[in-house]
């Protein structure tokens, strides 16, 4: 089969590979329909994820077809359409059974499961993909939802759901704040209208991004590169502070704004994947009463969110900004690593 | 009447100063039965805390009689026995409404009230002190409480409850380290046990400390000057940490020490009174799905505390160390800092 191969540092290529075989009992083998491609692959690409070795299949999201299943599998069979999500979960273990999937100590790979394709196996940018402890790990899809609506169920919206909103605690009447509207800066001001903010404001360095962020349901937005952004903040709340500050970005001086920007009481939401360390104030924050919290996606409410997907209650199709053809993947990295310039959100690649 | 006066770093007097007076209707008159120090008093004195001004009484916990009451005032009454909690509280402001006192925005002083005594208005350290918003600030002393026993729901007992154990999240099961074991460390390994954890660690510089904290329910002591500290604690566990890790220290290295042996879901909660910044590894951190909380007391939980205490169900006569004069507040002090030396818990003085 093809297959988007790392070969170190800022360089992949779409070539030939082998094709994925059923190694444990408790595997699938699915065809790709869909995937796309995140922003974490292009930290791999950079060389900040060295867990991934050269020769490793990218990618962590999609929908596809199993064409194979292992002999302990007993509730999915060929021929079903499935979501791959990007955290793999065995179930069993202690981590699984409090639905915190993200630290799954199962067996594949070195130190536990959680997110693994594309990152220590071989991911879900090819034609076909091994999937492990598939009955635990994929969704069957639904009638009346899309390949791509799919595809967004595999991280984007529940990391923006689960990390952003839900960790920082959102409900009703709060202002929200999301620093950082990228693709998961928006699941999570999309996911926050679940629970009745009286304001969600978006917050960027990118103009054209903010004006995107209201046609997904942000009620204001505020540019990081103006001067007085804090008081611009300050006056969309009593004047103390937003309720819940999402950061969806990972640098420090983003990190710095989430903690300038929230009240007393109110709590922090590190969605962003960081490469450095950043610092905490305590000096000022411990009498603040501030929780900060931050995580991998648990994929606990990818169930739910699909129920609300295929209820047309969480509109996502505005998530997909462009469409490649499987095989032009390579183009598909190109527009998505300039997506200041190509407006690019989610790409989607259809095989 | 006579009261500790703060004059300035490293400065302070028992001496004379005019007698409290009523100033606004909400307030009341108590004479001090019994008060104590807190580390918060010795940070003043180093002068950690530019906020309090020079002729500031200190103090902030202790029990006493009302003997005037505003004429705004009905549920009190000249004669109750109270005990003064460190946190005034308006009890009508939004932060009130919440339960969160610590941020009262009551108007008394210049950011809202909250935490005032012994450092925004005078304090308890003193024969008699002027209470604002007594109604909603001051707790009837019920029958078989000692006003020992309620000076320490003044603060530490409530601190190591809520800041402790509440924001940690401690659950039934749960393996609870405490770093630093002094008053409000300890306070957080006697509530803890609330709520029913496996075991809990005590964590100190000081062998005696640990012993010590055993004598108040900690399961296990670990000397945090051992090389191998983290490996004690860990073979405590499951290998993969502790569930929740409460810093009762306040320094950079402590902070450090509870990042470090938390597990991977688990919690970390600041009660430590922090006079710098410290760092965050988000880089390593932003996966591992921690929450950080901290903050100042909201007193939210001293009714429920002391219903336990006069139940016998709290045993706290055992942090008191040494009984003073309240007249004799000086050598009471000069005890108290040097703890090390003298194990002083708290040191109680009775007028």
């Amino acid at each position: 089969m093809k297959a988007l191969v790392y070969h170190g540092p800022n360089q992949k290529s779409w070539e030939d590979v082998p094709d994925p075989q059923i190694q444990k009992p408790t595997d699938v083998i699915v065809k790709i329909e869909t995937t796309t491609i995140c922003g974490t692959d292009l930290h791999i690409l950079k060389g900040d994820v060295p867990a991934v070795a050269e020769g490793r299949i990218l990618g962590h999201e999609g929908v596809g077809t199993i064409t194979e299943v292992g002999s302990a599998v007993s509730n999915l069979a060929v021929g079903d359409r499935v979501i791959l999500s990007c955290v793999s979960a065995c179930g069993r273990c202690d981590y699984c059974k409090k639905g915190m999937f993200s630290h799954c100590l199962g067996d594949e790979g070195a130190s536990g499961i959680g997110w693994i394709f594309g990152h220590l196996i071989d991911g879900t940018q090819a034609e076909y993909v091994r999937v492990p402890y598939a009955e635990t790990s994929v969704y069957k899809m639904p009638d009346g939802v899309s390949p791509q609506e799919g595809t967004l169920l595999s991280d984007i919206l529940p990391t923006g759901h689960e990390i952003g909103v839900q960790y920082g605690g959102v409900k009703a009447g709060d202002v929200v704040a999301v620093v950082g509207v990228g693709p998961v800066g928006l699941a999570a001001v999309v996911t926050s209208q679940l629970y009745g903010p009286s304001r969600v404001i978006a917050i960027d360095v990118d103009a054209n991004r903010l004006e995107q962020a209201k046609t997904f349901g942000a009620t204001d937005g505020v540019l990081s590169t103006d001067a007085d952004w804090k008081e611009q903040v300050l006056a969309l709340t009593d004047g103390l502070g937003v309720d819940v500050a999402i950061e969806a970005v990972g640098i420090p001086q983003t990190f710095a704004m989430v903690l300038d920007m929230v009240r007393p009481g109110g709590h922090v939401a590190n969605v962003g994947v960081h490469g450095k360390g950043v610092d905490l104030p305590l000096d000022s924050l411990w009498i603040q009463n501030i929780r900060i919290t931050m995580g991998l996606v648990n994929t606990n409410t990818t169930g739910t969110l699909l129920k609300l997907v295929a209820q047309k209650k969480l509109a996502v199709e505005k998530f997909v900004s462009h469409t490649f053809n499987l095989q032009d993947i390579e183009e598909a990295y190109d527009t998505f690593s300039r997506a200041a310039e190509t407006k690019a959100l989610k790409v989607m690649l259809n095989a």
